[in-house]
């Protein structure tokens, strides 16, 4: 099943792309790979959840966060592509997690972000990952993600 | 206007190539991506500011720190591929901020840097971001910068 | 002398390669760039040190994590190309060390993982390079690393 299909068939909505909030923009293609800006959890442009986890979040919430920020980098994605099936593979996703000193369970809240990518892109979603916790973020959000993507060739035939 | 002369045109001198604090180097390029070391805001190896955004740094310094740590990153890059006029694109910054718990506008401080990416290249200037705000950066500084660049391939007429 | 063999004259023993946490892989190849998902200073999945530097870690003991964290590097790396031998560059790292507030002498700290690359590889392990400090890491250490590897061609002679 490809991947726009298996977004249908999960019921996932991409939000519209997030506007930059400043003179950046979503995304830069060098050869067949897209770098693509940082994303929260946000819908609409409003953040679905603020706060630090361990805090006033939990890990639980901290988790959801992941799946919505996850859907912004894939809206993104799809608007520099042109298709989620142009998607070669996931190469690389940071996870920025607003952390009180002393929660150290960075992993399990951007699992909610790799499952997401797993459930879409089956093994080309699979990706290195890195996790860390940091002091704050923008709009007080408690997850921000970066990926890099690999797109495939494009004359090749869409999968 | 070339990215050089427009950085003459603004008035804007480049210092010195920062020397890496320890064993590694100033940038690396694979093929034709330049993966640049971590750049802070200093003048002649020091620091123009010290402390932490919402704390003792305000935001507008925090902005002008991220000026100054750009022109640093602009130093490798010339002294890597011999003049700025050899950027194809800037493809990718983050922005770390030392941010006090509780701020959360990294993205009005990073727009320092950004700023002067498009001054100088106009649209091959407009970068992916990432912006994330962290516990605290070498030699105390506010802000410090990491770059990928794309570079024009070795053989093509400088622009 | 060839990086295996380095890593042998060193007397230095790279551990099983980590097993990620979750929904993602040790590393990701694309094109000749490899990715390196975030590794921690363990040895048999069990942290070696936990804490924050400039807390309950030295920078002596950050040094030393930082040490054993790039081994687990070097595992995943080994392991996804068959032998270090392979390695042409060591491309980037970033160095993201848990602080204190105050704490701000991070790269003395990353420096116990970039002595290691420059040791194994020479001139080739000489990388760019971005240290950070951190609110918390995975597992409570005090160390992760990140690292971009350019591989030799696929069909080329091992060096």
């Amino acid at each position: 099943m490809s991947a726009e299909r298996r977004v249908e068939a999960l019921g996932l909505t991409l939000p519209e792309p997030p506007r930059p909030l400043a003179a950046y923009v979503p995304s830069v293609r060098a050869g067949d790979l897209l770098f693509v800006s940082g994303v929260i959890p946000v819908r609409a442009g409003q953040p679905v959840c603020r706060g630090v986890v361990g805090g006033e979040v939990s890990g639980e919430e901290g988790y959801e966060a992941a799946r919505v920020a996850v859907l912004n980098a894939l809206a993104v994605i799809r608007h520099a592509a042109g298709s989620l099936d142009r998607v070669r593979r996931i190469v690389r996703m940071t996870g920025y997690v607003a952390s009180r000193e002393g929660f150290v369970d960075q992993p399990a809240v951007i699992n909610g972000a790799s499952d997401v990518l797993v459930e879409i892109f089956g093994e080309a979603g699979r990706h290195a990952r890195v996790a860390v916790g940091v002091a704050a973020l923008p709009m007080g959000v408690p997850v921000e993600l970066e990926l890099i993507v690999q797109l495939l060739p494009e004359d090749s035939q869409a999968r």
